[in-house]
C-alpha cells in the first residue's frame, strides 16, 4: 500500500501540480479511504519527501546508463538532455514552481540533488570534453555547470517563460543546442555537424 | 542639491549596496545635515527610485552610442558586453540583490528597463544577426534573448555564484563568449575568429 500511495501521488503531482492536490485526490485516485493513508503517511508533506526521493533515485540510474551508451560527451549531453525531455513531457510546469515556492523541505531535497549530483554529472562532461578536444579548452567548467543547471531551472520559470507563449520542451532544446554550440571546439563542430542530423531525429520524437 | 544628492547616493550604493545605506550616511558623505535631504526627499527610497531612473537613462546613452559604433551585431554584443562590464566593474554585488529583496518598487523599476529596452535591444542584435547570416537562423529569439538577460542578471546572484568563489566580472566574460558561440553560424564564425583576439585585448582592460 505505501508504494501504491507513492506512485498515486507521482502521478497527481506530475499532471496537477502539488499545491493543488489533495489528501482527498489521492484517496479517491486510489479508491481507499484517507484513513488508510495517515495510517501510512502523516502529512502530503512526507508523502513528497518520498516522490522526490524516488524520482531522484530513478533519474540518477536513467543518467548512468546512458552515460554507458554514449560515445563520448557531445552524445551523452544530447541524451541527457533528450531523456530529461521524455521525463518532462508530462510534467506540469506548476511542479517545481509549488515546490519552490511552497514546500521548502522538499525544495531543499532537490537542490542537494542538483548540486550534488547534477552539478557534478554536467561538470565531468565538460571537463572529459575538454579532455577528448571536443570542447574549448578555456571554458571556466564551475561557471558553466552552473549556467547550464540554471537555464534548464530556468525554463520551467512561469515568470520568466509563462506557459501561454512557450513550450517548455522548446525552450528546452533551444537552450540545450544553444549550450552545446557554445562550448564545442573546432574539433567538436566537425563532430556535431556529423550527428547533428541523426540527433535532431532522435530528438525530435520527444519534442511536444 | 538635488542633484548631489541624489550623485552621493549613487556612489554610496554602488560602493556599499542599498540596504546598509542610511540618510545619515549621505547627508555625512555630504557634509550638510539630514534635515536638509528631507528638504528634498521624503525617504531613501524616493531618492533610490531617481538613482535608478537617472542611471537607466544613463545606460541607454551608452548603448545607443554603441549601436552606432559597432559594425554588426557580434561587434554590438562585444561592446555592450565590455560597456557592462565597465559599468559594473565598480559596483558591489549585493546591490542587485538588495534590489530584489527589500525594494519591490525600485526593483519593477529595472524590471521594466530589463524588459522592454534590454530585451528589445537583443532581440534586434540577434533578428539582424540571423539577417547578416551572421547567426544560425534556427534560433528562437525570443527564448535566447530570454536568456541572455536572465545570464547576465544570474551572475550577480550570491545564492549561485557566492563572491568568495567567483568574480562577477569573469562570470559575465564566461557568459559572454558562451552566449556569443552559442548563436553564431559559420560565416559568423570565420568573422568571429578574425575579431577574437582584438577584442579579448580590449575586453580584458576592463575585466578585473
Amino acid at each position: 500500500m505505501k508504494e501504491r500511495i507513492i506512485k498515486s501521488a507521482l502521478n497527481l503531482f506530475w499532471r496537477y501540480g502539488i499545491k493543488s492536490v489533495t489528501m482527498d485526490d489521492i484517496a479517491k485516485d486510489l479508491g481507499i479511504s484517507k484513513r488508510t493513508i495517515y495510517q501510512h503517511y502523516s502529512d502530503k508533506e512526507a508523502i513528497l519527501a518520498l516522490v522526490i526521493q524516488n524520482e531522484i533515485m530513478d533519474q540518477k540510474c536513467e543518467m548512468e546508463k546512458l552515460d554507458e551508451k554514449a560515445a563520448n560527451p557531445i552524445e551523452q549531453m544530447m541524451y541527457a538532455s533528450a531523456q530529461m525531455r521524455d521525463t518532462l513531457s508530462n510534467m506540469n510546469p506548476a511542479l517545481l514552481y509549488d515546490l519552490k515556492k511552497y514546500y521548502p523541505t522538499a525544495w531543499e531535497q532537490f537542490e542537494t540533488y542538483k548540486h550534488e549530483f547534477l552539478l557534478k554529472s554536467i561538470r565531468e562532461n565538460l571537463v572529459t570534453g575538454i579532455e577528448q578536444g571536443l570542447y574549448r579548452p578555456d571554458i571556466d567548467v564551475d561557471v558553466l555547470a552552473l549556467l547550464r543547471i540554471e537555464q534548464i531551472v530556468m525554463a520551467f520559470d512561469p515568470t520568466i517563460f509563462p506557459q501561454k507563449k512557450f513550450s517548455m520542451m522548446h525552450t528546452q532544446m533551444q537552450f540545450l543546442l544553444h549550450f552545446l554550440r557554445g562550448v564545442l571546439s573546432e574539433k567538436g563542430f566537425e563532430y556535431y555537424n556529423t550527428i547533428k542530423d541523426r540527433s535532431a531525429i532522435e530528438i525530435n520524437t520527444h519534442e511536444k
